[in-house]
């Protein structure tokens, strides 16, 4: 993996950069759509690439483990050949849905023993059977284990926890690094930033983690119900500490301000569910604000869903249409949904990265933030 | 509406044909998806007619009148551009789902009464509301209002019912005739052949129908639990009557063999929920036989769908992704299945144009009915 930093704003943080991986380029700030377990929920892999126009996609450890198993993902060559998905795939490690789905977790020293959330087998995570299972997945980028601990976590126990995170980095570096890809193209390790939010916890770890020299570096552990102003603030002292030359990713966040917040203090990379989940749910994210289309005020508004959206979609069906799709429980509501959203993500991101570009980042962020969150 | 007959099989009474319309030519034999309450569940309209080449979508007039109901359509323009379909739709007449779905029906000369499966609020459908109702939907080809008995109805039920739905026939055919349509482009309307497994009924009503010279007739309550071998009987019964000139559709038929079956016994048009509704479920129809996705046999089969596929999703994925996807009960699987199945059926039928047009049809339809049913 290349990293390229082309520009760095004069007014903020925010970077343009070009990441290389061999299954293709990434202009950064990049939004990566979630795909869970082999899919991006709703939506064709076709219309993910040329519709959404997604440059990479994320993957789940944990559940990809879960299913469809290590041992059909090995047989097919790979999750790229598996989903049929020709672009960049980013995996996270597992710890995040060990923490928050599985049952009758324990940690050890060794790893994390857990439940299965699907049929309550019992299975272990370490630092080095993680890499080996994201080996096997195939990933272009693959994250370290970490245990993530809650929002509201104290000091002590966050302390504690970043001890173990970064015991487990170095194993898990070590394993890496001893251990080659399967398929041909090369993949990548990203440590990963915790501490709570703690700043001396997060900069002890920034520190360390800048040492390690790794091709990218990722912030874990915030958007996970600690206020938005601690996610910022923790941002920001990360990336003061983080290489400038690789890229920065922000783990599962967020809205779209919190996404033009974390570009503007120098991340790179974002994933998140709420493009897919809200929008299963029937709210829409437009440059003009957010839609609940499920509300009776579009019942008749034959308008079309985004005038100003970019997806196939946003043209071709009506606000009324959609929320009558929605009313009546009809599948094609959250796929309609799902593609508009992603296509608002990505065109987000794309907006950013022309901003960033031509010098009018600064200016462009602080009217877009106060647009996209207002209430439709 | 105008009906052409090109060719008439020599061993067999398929017929082939083409139906025009404001909204486009439909080829005959056609299938038509059903897109119950404005969309066919699961499929993009830009996919149903690019990808699947449907000619023609069914709507249900039942359900589109209970949701978005007639107000919304009015106000949409219709159906087409409410839905934003520009080929032909044509709507049944809501009787079978009163009979099927609705609670407290109430069979009375006027019509039926019956309350909304989903609100449980009450309406009554008349042979002349059916028609207005499906004059705001804009549908290019409406449906008469009749009384769809059980399969298992006995003589005299079936034979009363009969003489039910030809008086509200001849009501339906006078409203029809003293209204116009409302969106600009033409509408025709279709009589129903009722009767039941007698013969000597399905003759009668044939007959009759036969003298209203519409342009084009329907064969109704058929596969509703009466034996196979009854229902091609009775499609026979009834297609030796009614005019060569006019196309003739089986209503609510059926699988792929029942369809080759009506083709071969002079069915110009069908409808059925099979594809889409058995599709949701796992079951995948090809020209090698049926596929039921779910089973463990297809876990590591990493052959593409349908080898032999038509549809983009056939080439696009594979097996072993398409079971996993069901497995994990992801939206993507039913998705893909719909689309599969669908897109197996217009090849179906265009494949019997094409032996039609060769004279080899007779030959073709024996082997495919064989291999067509075969569990793989």
């Amino acid at each position: 993996m290349d990293f390229k930093l082309l520009k760095t704003d004069k007014s903020t943080s925010a970077r343009l950069g070009e990441i290389t991986t061999d299954h293709g380029k990434i202009q950064t700030p990049i939004f990566m759509p979630v795909g869970t377990v082999g899919t991006v929920k709703g939506i064709h892999q076709r219309d993910v690439s040329d519709d959404i126009l997604a440059q990479i996609i994320l993957g789940n450890t944990y559940h990809l483990y879960l299913r469809p198993g290590v041992e059909i993902i090995k047989q097919a060559g790979g999750l790229h050949k598996f989903m049929n998905w020709k672009k960049p795939i980013l995996t996270d490690s597992g710890g995040y849905q060990v923490f928050s789905l599985s049952a009758n977790r324990k940690l050890i020293e060794e790893g994390a023993e857990f439940r299965s959330h699907i049929d309550g087998s019992k299975h272990i995570f370490t630092p080095e059977n993680v890499v080996d299972i994201q080996r096997i997945i195939g990933a272009d980028i693959i994250m370290a284990f970490d245990e993530c601990p809650p929002g509201t976590a104290d000091y002590k126990y966050a302390s504690k926890s970043l001890d173990l995170t970064m015991r487990w980095l170095n194993r898990g570096i070590k394993h890496f690094d001893k251990t080659k890809p399967l398929y041909g193209h090369s993949q990548t390790f990203f440590p990963i930033v915790q501490g709570g939010v703690y700043p001396e916890l997060r900069k002890k770890a920034a520190y360390e983690i800048s040492e390690l020299g790794r091709e990218g570096n990722a912030i874990g552990g915030l958007s996970v119900g600690e206020p938005t102003e601690i996610m910022y603030e923790m941002t920001e002292v990360v990336n003061e500490i983080l290489p400038k030359d690789k890229p920065r990713y922000l783990m599962g966040v967020g809205t779209p301000a919190n996404i033009l917040e974390g570009i503007s203090r120098g991340v790179d990379m974002f994933d998140c569910v709420m493009p897919t989940r809200n929008g299963r749910n029937g709210m829409l994210f437009t440059s003009e604000g957010i839609i609940n289309i499920k509300n009776k005020k579009w019942e008749n508004d034959f308008s079309s869903i985004d005038p100003n959206g970019t997806s196939f979609v946003d043209a071709f069906y009506s606000k009324a249409y959609l929320r009558h799709l929605f009313a009546s429980k009809e599948l094609l509501g959250p796929q309609i949904a799902s593609i508009h959203n992603l296509s608002f993500y990505l065109w987000l991101v794309n907006q950013a990265r022309l901003k960033i570009a031509d010098g009018s980042f600064s200016e462009w962020k602080n009217q877009m933030v106060k647009k996209i969150g207002l209430r439709m």
